[in-house]
């Protein structure tokens, strides 16, 4: 029986979300929690794509083959039970038996949080990256638009990347001003991100904030494709994965990812 | 030159507030920025009162003398600069010689946070307690009508407390639900608090609140004076210290505390 869950976790005391020996993940995590479950060492988790050191997730989602067949709402609370208190699983669903968490993706959306305040607030420092300068929130909603749409984001990849094509399709891409916590939230909606371009497009967008950068500079990055040029790469802590999109959830996307 | 100091402080990795040799704690990381700052050994930081290990706090309040007479701006920005990320200074003011930032004390506020959700949530398990039982607000409502006014708490003392007197005055007390995050907020006003006295409040409150006791069991209480019939202690890490009030900075309440 095959079981799709979807997972929120704090990534701050994990190496990531990947498996990996000898250190805490948040797959392995979820694995030996599986496996302790059925009294086995072989179910395999596959997640809908790694996340690093330091990011968060709201909607993660993985998938596993389960030797009995429970009840949704069994494997719900098991599994919940079995979690320490950095993850908690969302929702737990059967699905079909060719379900797969990473090749059935037709979109991710990832929140980026930015404190603005003069000093790091101690509550905020794992939870938001922290942008000491003046923004001007026009500048980058002027910028945004620039990102939507289909383009070649070699200037936003992270030397490492193993994706055979730096080409995605953003989308949406938002930022709103919270006035009471004082943070820009971004939103970014595509049909795939390649490795850590999230972090590299905030980093950017912020320089355009505060006008160390030309409004359209993004554009001038899409040219140029040298990952330099992008410089910072925004601090893990911001980075939340908001939501995985499966084929057919979203009518308007509904297709596959077609890069690797 | 005394100053008056306002601090935020995220309790998680601190042992309480009071310092203490061999243990991380807020007042002992302060004193050594202090006494760094002017090159001295000497300088002594005093505060309003402690706090436990967990418990958090958005305006605690310490006073020390300095040796110098720097402009509150650079006192500012030079104590925040040596402070770990988990403290923020947030005010900087000089005062006269004669103010204590413990026996000038005219009241204090605390808010209590509780998630309500089945699970613990990842990103709120520092930083709420966790309840997962059915909550009547309009119960504990009426419940907080019974704690305004001056009160014997001797049912809501620890053992431990070194107060003369048991009796307190609560100004307000209140509790608002929070639907979006799923939290009760409660918050609390009075001229002073026992040791873990709000924590042992939120306690009985909450068990009202799933009637587990009887709206007016805090009466009875009074009565008793037994601390074991309140039972439970709430988590450390659903507590902030929110402001400390001084002489004449609130006109309805601008007396001393008049108990030790």
């Amino acid at each position: 029986m095959r079981y799709k869950v979807t997972i929120a976790y704090d990534g701050t005391n994990f190496a990531g979300f990947q498996r990996q020996p000898n250190q805490r993940t948040v797959e392995g995590t979820v694995t030996k929690a599986v496996n302790k479950m059925a009294h086995s060492e072989r179910i395999e988790v596959f997640g809908s794509g790694r996340t690093d050191s330091g990011v968060h997730a709201l909607g993660q989602v993985v998938h596993f083959d389960f030797p009995f067949d429970l009840k949704e709402i069994n494997m719900f609370k098991a599994l919940n039970s079995l979690m320490p208190l950095d993850i908690e699983i969302i929702k737990v669903e059967k699905v079909a038996d060719d379900f797969h968490a990473r090749y059935d993706v037709s979109g991710k959306k990832y929140v980026y949080k930015v404190y603005l305040g003069e000093f790091i607030n101690p509550f905020k420092r794992f939870y938001t990256a922290h942008w000491r300068f003046p923004v001007n929130l026009d500048s980058i909603n002027v910028a945004l638009q620039d990102l939507i749409g289909e383009h070649d984001f070699t200037s936003f990849v992270a030397s490492g990347s193993t994706a055979k094509s730096n080409i995605r399709t953003i989308y949406n891409a938002t930022c709103k001003y919270d006035k009471v916590e004082n943070e820009l939230e971004f939103e970014f909606y595509g049909n795939g991100f390649l490795y850590n371009m999230v972090r590299i497009m905030v980093g950017v967008l912020l320089e355009i904030g505060s006008k160390y950068r030309d409004e359209h500079d993004i554009l001038r990055l899409y040219k140029v494709k040298n990952r330099d040029q992008a410089r910072r790469t925004a601090a893990a802590c911001g980075l939340y994965l908001k939501k995985v999109y499966y084929k057919g959830e979203d009518p308007e996307h509904p297709t596959k990812l077609p890069y690797r």
